[in-house]
């Protein structure tokens, strides 16, 4: 048979409606209206070797819209990556299946990014696109030439945080960056026109970016404007004129398509339209053979690419950075042990500081920045340049009051891999950035975010920036390990551990305030015996962070009473959970009363204290000097000591 | 004296620079660059009475850089609002003053809505301005006519949510809503071109706003600029060249003073080069005169207003809105009887529909919405009409993919008052709209979040749709009244609960899939016993939403054991804790074994477990039917039920 670009667009069309209608359920829309725009990328512009779905020096594509799942499990199957099989394509959306309803970067290679929650795919890209340059600089054309391109939808464009990355993109110049946009015009509730009167190619060409237009389903048209995109220096975003659902002739150009299977007549008709008449899940031999054929035109690059890895004096540098693994050796000892033998009152802000001192010069591949916070997040250390558009090889970033789009774009870049990304904002934003920490966790991606001004020690600034159920709401998201670290000593062994952990993110809360030091170290198990009673123990006093200072003096006040009190000091309570059962049991016996000191709220502390006393902040904070707060809202061992042994009673 | 314009504007840069002296901390540089457009707003523009801060028709102004506090206290201090007094000013971030550190909207009358956290102030604004026109459009010319000001920085308008809130503007033309954009040019880090190369300007325009500019130390060109926004159908912003910390003439222009006291060598040189020969916190009488006379402008108007409201037909009407009460004899009640009387089985996002066809008939206040998923979070009950710039009326917003806009919107409507605001999203989508949830409860605004999809329950669309910390990540928000109902009785019962709660927001995590009918009512205590063990009592199940069904399961297995067993509803945390402790002890008796079942993370519910058991979802969910995700987690009476007799051996 004579193998068309229509046939092989229709495969992936077929294919996207025979699995949404075999899982009952899923969103043919997109794929439909997509599949000859992802053709021409995939068949003749994006850079990538199914067999080799790591070649670090491989295009990224990042399907945004990510609800079009099937547009890329068809792709990757229909290019020969080794998953999804047409078995995996078949159970889409079932239990077990790495064909999920959204696409998930640990089910399969080829997924460079789990995409769903609408706009982060971009801010992804923007990432990934932005670890390429910074990479570029350091490595060289030889080993780090790519590009990066993304699919996106109304709703990607209509998100807040589409303007924060677009205003990254357009700011650093990352014109490798190409956002193909699915103009079809339609939204769940029906037509575009019903929610927005937007110029969107005008918002973009604001922000810095190229704008070019194409015919979503010309071929021709298509590859005009990729290659418009390419020859320009700023980042692209090419406007798609789709139609969703084209081939479904009764529902097609409506929100019909978007959510839920065609339904068995309209599936007949549109095969009828299509032309396609196969049965479902069948791809001609044909059609099969041209689309693997374009799944190896990476091979041949791929492969010089690995003689000029090997011959290369940074070769096995890049290597090393891009498996993740740290330098040989690296290690925050040496800090530790200064610390132990000169202790530091500082603000664990500023410990984080003294800290970062030794993983920028000991771990080339950090990239810090901050959302406009440096001077307070202390995230800046010493000698680093700011990365800018001049600039690429610059290790801190500006990324201005942006906390989600930083907070996506260091995703991207550590999906990309071979940079290390931290960035910094105060705590109580970490809600503007919450569902880029929550594919931080889900993504298994190494992101260090350093949260400071961490309760309402920050004092004067008052309820709207105190953290209240942060701390707690953040441990409650799973695989994200959360540290509050309560000096100079832990916060130095929360960094270390962030750093070294490959497989997910760390949040670190820190302190405005001075802090004494008070650990002899051990926060890596998450909880420890910081002091033991001298008198027969009675009390358990868990606290975190800058509470631990008061469990301390509480401490104190109950030993005058002749009540013996141990203080375990619990920074990261994810790691506490997975020690050993008898460990656990020993630093929290239930024959003690168990007292927990934090200033947030106290539910989930319940988890440890059990029937015991729990002092925190259930309400929002007040404006005013920090001390004067600690006292109103009864976070004093003067306050505390006789609750405690009121309840001894 | 002859007082000039620069005298006025003089005083409130000196109580800013005084103020924050006396603190020693706070932020000098925007009250003292935007003292002169404050100037000319106040004096020549807002309508305002002091004297009365809640008229209904006055034009809301927000600071939206709410960090520029010092600028409003003194505005509403010198225009002659009962508070802020002198020696409010005088302890102005102190503990007990009402002058905080941000701008809380309960501390004084004339703050219109609690700014500080970015760009939110500009996202409420829109809302204001939108319940403006909607009131506009039932209530007429004569007694809703006003404007909506808003004064924002860099901050703001580089935040996502100012995509969003600005389109929504833009999108429904609110012609009566002006932004005074500081163009400053400087933010914490240092210049705004560090971080960003946007043409603010040009992406207003293509978002369907008018852009004037204006030389923000020059008083007429300010007011042409306002008189050009005021005359343009479209909303307006108004870019006003400002330099920051203007008057203090070493630090000027700069980012020093920006957030932190100017010192005391340049407050003095700030006063020479102001020529303001006056001692802290004092203000010549003169000047004071000018200030108090521009605050009675208003008075008139005012009076004029009341005769007219006073004659309208409709005015009793919309005082009763503009004071949040319910039309008298509202009552959910015979909605709930026919539930009683007729059990139904529907998933808890349609009973929620059911419960607001009968609040959208009862209740001419509400405005629903949803951000672009009418169709699956049932907010649009029929009759509604869309709310567009063609039909201020409607009572239907289609907000667009926009959650977080959305979420503030509604807080600027409630704020405004006169509507009731509703507006749907799925619930892990709550993580997008998370700092405005937060702003609800502390500005203590009534607001209902309608998030439906609320577990693994929600099946096919996978982890990064399925909420499984969200439910307990939003307990621990201060003053937000999270439901998560079991069955169409509860869904209504928190319905009920939400519109006459006046003091705060409520949120309902409500089901995709269907739910029987199992509640007799009772959901109002918060928690309360929906069946009571026959055998002798060993157990008591707690649950809420979907898991009560497998709660009551799991009883019926145990008690065909033998065991008997309480099941607990618990549909809202907050509500139940508040109850006596008497009840709360009679439902959780501490000798039987309490056992949590919810799809979600178990920290938090050992708070009434204590040593029990806890049954839940602690790790990401999965894509597949719900059933057999119900399975994979162990979330069935098969499961459960010998776990529970396990640990009663």
């Amino acid at each position: 048979m004579t193998v068309t670009f229509t046939d092989c667009a229709n495969a992936i069309r077929a294919l996207a409606m025979d699995a949404v209608e075999a899982a009952n359920s899923g969103h043919p829309g997109m794929p439909m209206g997509m599949a000859d725009v992802a053709t021409v990328l995939f068949q003749d512009y994006l850079k990538f070797d199914p067999a080799a779905p790591y070649w670090a020096d491989r295009d990224r594509f990042v399907l945004s819209a990510g609800h079009g799942s099937m547009l890329l499990y068809g792709l990757l199957h229909l290019t020969g990556y080794a998953r999804p099989t047409l078995d995996d394509i078949k159970a889409f959306r079932q239990v077990g299946s790495p064909c999920a309803g959204h696409p998930e970067n640990f089910e399969l290679p080829g997924v460079e990014a789990t995409t769903g929650p609408l706009g982060q795919g971009v801010a992804m890209a923007v990432g990934m696109a932005l670890a390429e340059r910074h990479l570029n600089a350091e490595f060289g054309d030889a080993l780090v030439d790519h590009r990066t391109w993304a699919i996106a939808g109304d709703g990607c464009l209509m998100e807040g945080i589409n303007h924060e990355a677009i205003g990254i993109a357009g700011h650093l110049k990352l014109g490798r960056l190409v956002v193909l946009w699915d103009d079809n015009r339609i939204t769940i509730d029906g037509a575009v026109s019903l929610s927005s009167s937007e110029d969107i190619p005008a918002r973009y060409a604001a922000t810095g970016w190229h704008v070019v237009e194409c015919d979503g389903h010309d071929p021709a048209s298509i590859a005009a404007a990729l290659d418009a995109a390419i020859a320009d220096e700023r980042p692209s975003l090419v406007r798609c004129r789709t139609i969703i659902g084209k081939g479904a002739p009764n529902f097609q150009g409506t929100s019909k398509t978007h959510g839920s299977p065609l339904g068995a007549a309209e599936v007949a008709a549109a095969r009828e339209t299509l032309g396609w008449h196969y049965p479902p899940f069948e791809v001609p031999e044909g059609i099969r053979e041209a689309w693997l054929k374009a799944g190896t035109r990476g091979a041949a690059p791929h492969a010089a690419w690995k003689e000029r890895l090997a011959a290369a004096p940074q070769g096995a540098e890049l290597a090393r950075r891009m498996a993740g693994d740290l330098p040989e050796g690296f290690s925050l000892d040496a800090h530790i042990a200064d610390l132990l033998a000169a202790p530091q009152k500082v603000a664990t802000r500023k410990a984080s500081e003294m800290a970062l001192v030794a993983i920028n010069a000991g771990l080339p591949e950090t990239v810090g920045g901050s959302a406009d916070l440096t001077p307070s997040n202390n995230t800046l250390t010493k000698g680093l340049e700011d990365l800018t558009a001049d600039n690429y090889g610059g290790r801190y970033i500006r990324y201005g009051i942006r906390e989600f789009g930083m907070a996506a774009a260091m995703n991207g870049m550590a999906l990309h891999g071979g940079v290390l990304p931290y960035g910094g904002t105060f705590l109580v934003f970490s809600d503007y950035a919450r569902p880029a920490i929550r594919l931080s966790a889900l993504q298994r991606a190494r992101v260090v975010y350093v949260m400071t001004h961490d309760s309402i020690g920050l004092g004067e600034d008052g309820p709207t920036h105190q953290p209240i159920e942060h701390v707690m709401s953040l441990r409650l998201i799973p695989n994200l390990e959360v540290w509050r670290p309560c000096d100079a000593v832990e916060t130095a062994e929360a960094w270390g551990a962030a750093v070294a952990r490959k497989d997910g993110p760390a949040l670190l809360a820190l302190s405005r305030q001075n802090l004494p030091q008070l650990s002899p170290g051990g926060a890596a198990k998450g909880g420890y015996r910081l002091a033991s009673a001298e008198a027969p123990r009675k009390v358990v006093l868990l606290a975190s962070g800058s509470e631990v200072e008061v469990a301390v003096a509480v401490r104190a006040a109950l030993e005058e009473q002749g009540i013996g009190a141990d203080v375990v000091s619990m920074p990261c309570w994810s790691r506490f959970d997975a020690q050993p059962a008898a460990y656990k049991a020993e630093l929290l016996p239930k024959d003690a009363l168990r007292v927990s000191i934090e200033a947030g709220v106290t539910t989930g502390w319940e988890r440890y204290t059990g029937d015991g006393l729990n002092f925190g902040v259930d309400v929002f904070g007040a404006s005013g000097p920090y001390l004067g707060l600690y006292d109103q809202f009864g976070l004093t061992a003067a306050a505390i000591a006789p609750q405690i042994l009121e309840k001894l009673k």
